[in-house]
């Protein structure tokens, strides 16, 4: 008989956390129990797994007792403090926090790209961030064959990265304005974000680069080949869910439109979606919910010898979070890591 | 005594022909008798300015007999038509279209940048289109000092660009999707804008760019300098007005992001507003209504040896139509060109 495993959401009432269960449930993982857990906050309620209805416990070093395999998606500090207490209980941790993305100890892992890393793995694999998910399941293609030389990329980010909160403030916010009310009340970001940008994602440093934007730079180099040179704004839109990408590309082999459209019809994960004269370009509102990462507006840069312009929109939720943490635990299950 | 010019304004109850009354009247615009014109369908309609009200009359070959100055913004087919007939009449034109902006005859002007172009003129000047006019102002002091080599730039561009309806589109739909409706009607864009990223400004051609990104490749080129390479990514986002773009500039000399923000801080038309780690960038809500191009989120752009990033910020119906035009105009008289 399949093995079948206890596993453990950390953030269970969360945006991811609530995404990570679905899809669980969607693709028929081998669950034995599942132990929804998160902050004393949610403790006592009730969230729906295959039918049944299970209690949120409250996380704590003491949870993990008899757990496989723990998804987490609480935050930083969470995953800082609970994730080594999971492993010391022998349970193998995918975190989707940035506490161990850089970690030299830890693999970072997008399962069309880097499935090798998780071997010889010391219990913690992190989940990379959102926006270098989704655009490295599109840029390994590329890299196999022309070699990816330097990426400028410029994000448009849904709210629903930041979680269940902000799609209630942009939703507030949007209606508060188109009912003409002047005070506009901002709470979990730190201005109005509804009909208007926000250049701003986690925290700066003194480069004037915020955090989000380092993560594309490192994530990126550590998941795909830490020869390529990545720059990055990331910029917060009124979007709901779906993170779109203005991705630049340059490469070192010259490789046609015409070849960048076949090797990503045939790439696992990618959607090509690029006949724009017919109205065919990926859109958040589409790619919502799809599991595959979608490009299109596929074309040669002219302002170069070797250059690529592409434009990648994915379910941050589902592929960009718990979709991508759900694939790593069944690649680790198929290749007998864990 | 100061002389007065007789002003028509040709679109003048769109988004753009609004704007330009406004102006008119904001900057004391030396008006004589001012001639609102606009489609049959306006018609009679009646426009105030300067506390009088005007009738708005419909457009055609005979409007411009005794006019000046004639400030077209009603769409290329319009300006084919009607900008070689104001001319014939004595008229300068200032066409806000895209129908000669790329006519070697027609100077293309942003007056903080190529001043010196309106020499010689034949009649007609172009505006530039407004993502290009915003990112040219802030390109050109650095252009002077480093020399751009090459641009990247991704557009997040408001729904004011569209017109009028397409602002109503934007309430309206994003009104219906709050109050939980299903069936999202599009009417001004092929998709639904509220809540969403469209990829998609003006229309494609074969090369899979949309003339959008073609206006931003050729008319900064013609505006700045020919020998620079541009490549540009234009998206519409949910946003009533002002444009936003991410800009990656390469330059021929290093230059240090102090010195930037030193030559930018001077620079007419620009205002630096770069302080990430005290909330201080520039975003569309609070740049609407002004007058200058707000820059932030100025880096140093590690992934090459001369790179820079840049956010800039401007109104798309000010700098970028409406204020950029009369601009033109204010220039012409000062230089004895009208």
């Amino acid at each position: 008989m399949k093995k079948k495993y206890n596993v453990a959401i950390v953030g269970a009432t969360g945006a991811v956390g609530q995404t990570m269960l679905q899809i669980l449930e969607e693709r028929n993982f081998p669950v034995n129990n599942i132990l929804p857990l998160a902050s004393s906050r949610s403790n006592g309620n009730v969230i729906k797994f295959c039918g049944k209805e299970v209690k949120v416990q409250e996380a704590s070093p003491s949870s993990f007792s008899g757990i496989d395999i723990a998804l987490f998606s609480a935050g930083k500090s969470v995953s800082t403090e609970l994730a080594p207490e999971a492993v010391k209980h022998g349970a193998v941790v995918i975190d989707n926090s940035n506490a161990f993305r850089l970690d030299n100890e830890v693999p970072l892992v997008v399962p069309e790209v880097n499935p090798e890393d998780l071997r010889g793995h010391k219990g913690i694999i992190a989940n990379p961030n959102c926006s270098t998910i989704q655009m490295v399941v599109v840029l390994k293609p590329i890299h196999d064959v022309a070699k990816v030389k330097r990426v400028v990329v410029s994000t448009y980010q849904a709210v629903s990265g930041t979680g269940l909160e902000a799609i209630e403030e942009l939703k507030t916010q949007s209606k508060a304005i188109l009912e003409g009310e002047k005070a506009i009340k901002n709470e979990v970001y730190p201005y109005q974000i509804a009909f208007n940008t926000l250049p701003h994602i986690d925290v700066f440093d003194d480069t004037g680069y915020s955090l989000e934007e380092w993560k594309m730079v490192h994530e990126t180099r550590k998941i795909l080949d830490d020869t390529i040179a990545v720059t990055a704004t990331t910029v917060r839109v009124p979007v709901m869910n779906c993170h779109s990408e203005a991705v630049n590309v340059e490469t070192y082999e010259k490789i046609s439109v015409e070849k960048v459209r076949e090797i990503l019809a045939k790439a696992p994960g990618v959607k090509v979606e690029d006949a724009p004269k017919e109205l065919k370009y990926p859109m958040p509102i589409y790619v919502s919910g799809k599991d595959d990462v979608y490009v299109g507006r596929i074309r040669e840069d002219f302002s170069i010898d070797c250059g690529l312009n592409l434009w990648i929109v994915g379910d941050n939720l589902r592929k960009g979070a718990a979709l991508n943490a759900v694939q790593i635990a069944e690649t680790m299950i198929k290749d007998n890591l864990i």
